[in-house]
């Protein structure tokens, strides 16, 4: 859908809004936005100062680097947590998306990104001195390494395990292998590979 | 996805507004989210502050009903559209689609919905008064139904036809047929046989 003449100044400022978000087109963008003008306007009022004191409030933890409300997150001002693990991942919305798994009770470290020379981003780009500073105050036994099996992933992992090698800590990556409720036949070769050479005690159901 | 144990409030309640649009699940409200705290807060308070403004501040046409900044928009306020042509339309989008075609120079009347007893909606729920006060104004020599093609689309020109057949003025509808770069064998019968009852005279390209 090309240029359109809103008859509107309003609504073509909200659909250039919406149509900013990344996935949203255009035709999106004014379904979305027709639909705040049929909800009343404190709902939408609501709304738009919602994602406003986002923006201006959230903050970032100090030892971990998630997301958080507080100077240290939850995750990390958590007393229940298991301290001597460490799990490494890129942003805040792969901790979400573990947490959300309910399998991991150790905490975090958010590199902020990853090594990406083509994007030009460097180690020193990321939250890697703050990651080497936690482990040398001690109480970390194991480095879990979560990051995307990228070639920019790979990278990353083998950089840090390379600079973190030299601590006295176990470095361990998460499984990869064929995903459940996926088929053999469609599995592509590498995972498959991997899920050969990595293959685990078998554990009988029940 | 389940229930996310967000380590934020602030995130939580952003996610929250984004899924209650149509159509955005948790994931994408996340990712949509995540995006905005990528951008400079600038961007996200005028991202917020555009949204109330628009729900605030919009306007519906006095005279055909459409999405508006003034009492009177921009297509019935301009004097070189075509006032002896009027297109009967369910919804202000309906308007923007039209516009967006370039190909009619008349007004508009939005009826805000379409004839629908399982919903509730009858005819006095739509601006039809407004229609036939139009009508009767005089100037208007065709009526053009643009509605949806289907029972509650049909039922609604109906409706319109037998109420305006007593005013002096031609009425007609969109041509329904095989959409533009459509395959005849995947057309279905009703559009194809409407197609061939409404054929038209054959025009040679150039």
């Amino acid at each position: 859908m090309g240029l359109i003449n809103y008859p509107s100044r309003l609504l073509e400022n909200a659909v250039n809004e919406f149509a900013s978000l990344p996935g949203i087109g255009r035709k999106t963008a004014l379904r979305l936005v027709m639909h705040l003008l049929s909800r009343n306007p404190d709902d939408v009022r609501r709304f738009g100062e919602t994602i406003i004191k986002l923006r201006n409030e959230i903050k970032y933890c100090k030892k971990c680097h998630t997301i958080s409300d507080e100077e240290i997150c939850a995750i990390c001002s958590d007393r229940l947590r298991d301290t001597t693990l460490l799990c490494v991942v890129e942003s805040s919305q792969d901790v979400l998306a573990i947490e959300n798994t309910r399998q991991y009770k150790g905490l975090y470290h958010v590199l902020g990104g990853i090594i990406s020379p083509v994007d030009g981003i460097g180690p020193s780009s990321l939250n890697i001195d703050s990651l080497e500073k936690r482990i040398r105050e001690g109480g970390i036994t194991e480095i879990i390494f979560a990051l995307s099996t990228t070639m920019e992933g790979d990278t990353t992992s083998y950089y840090l395990y390379k600079r973190l090698q030299k601590y006295n800590i176990k470095i361990t990556t998460i499984a990869r292998g064929v995903a459940i409720g996926d088929e053999l036949e469609y599995t592509d070769e590498i995972t498959l590979g991997r899920s050969i050479i990595n293959r685990t005690p078998f554990v009988s159901p029940a």
